[in-house]
């Protein structure tokens, strides 16, 4: 599969953007350049086990991708940001082809950045198991709680 | 509940020290104390919703301590250091009461730290859903998929 060379992601929503633009489209190579030379960058798929290393990495989404492309969106996402890392808050939304159709389902992501001498590159990939409903969100607290 | 004034923590574990020994007395201002005041910070329990900032995430450790604290214990834990930010990978072991006895779960977890002007705070905390049983690590690629 063709990898496009891209310039160095000069900002996280960049690197963002290249992760999940990898996904749609099944690309391995470009889902890999995404992330940062560490060892210790780890990915959490929904359900499975925590994943270590660059090669467990690439192989957990080879896996993925053996399937075709995932038809997957960000959404709602919330930003942490520090001049040197960045947390990103992000509801997935999967469009999943069943017996009754297309349907969604939702997973809750934790992506964080770190800006490294290559640009900002990704060092956490961490999915919560997806719903099939909408996911909820509490910002505030209940006020039944005080 | 009483809470004890720490020095500011001088690195992540110290910060993660604070939290767990927090859980395991269900103090509740001890656990607020390791977080970052950024009002982005955010927590996912096992299985829950994404829950933004310290008000809602005090409401649902306040909701968990009403049962009293919690018996969880960080083991494997995986550091990704930068000088400004942390991210850790633990495996948290969990020791609950059943019809049978005690026994363990576990969760897959993230924390991640920023260093701020009052010392490191933690700023994440995902969990995944705990598993009844031991939880699977892959740290190096499955050579069946190469």
């Amino acid at each position: 599969m063709p990898t496009r060379p891209k310039a160095p992601p000069s900002n996280p929503d960049d690197v963002e953007a290249t992760f999940y633009e990898a996904m749609q489209q099944g690309d391995i190579e470009l889902l890999m350049s995404v992330w940062s030379d560490d060892e210790e960058i780890a990915c959490v798929h929904p359900g499975g086990p925590r994943m270590i290393g660059a090669a467990a990495i690439r192989a957990a989404f080879e896996a993925v991708f053996s399937n075709g492309p995932v038809d997957v969106h960000p959404d709602k996402v919330r930003r942490l940001h520090t001049h040197a890392g960045a947390v990103h808050h992000v509801v997935e939304r999967v469009r999943i082809l069943s017996d009754q159709g297309p349907q969604s389902a939702w997973a809750i992501v934790t992506n964080v950045y770190v800006k490294t001498p290559q640009g900002w590159r990704m060092v956490l990939h961490h999915a919560s198991p997806g719903m099939t409903r909408e996911v909820q969100e509490i910002s505030e607290a209940p006020s039944t709680l005080h």
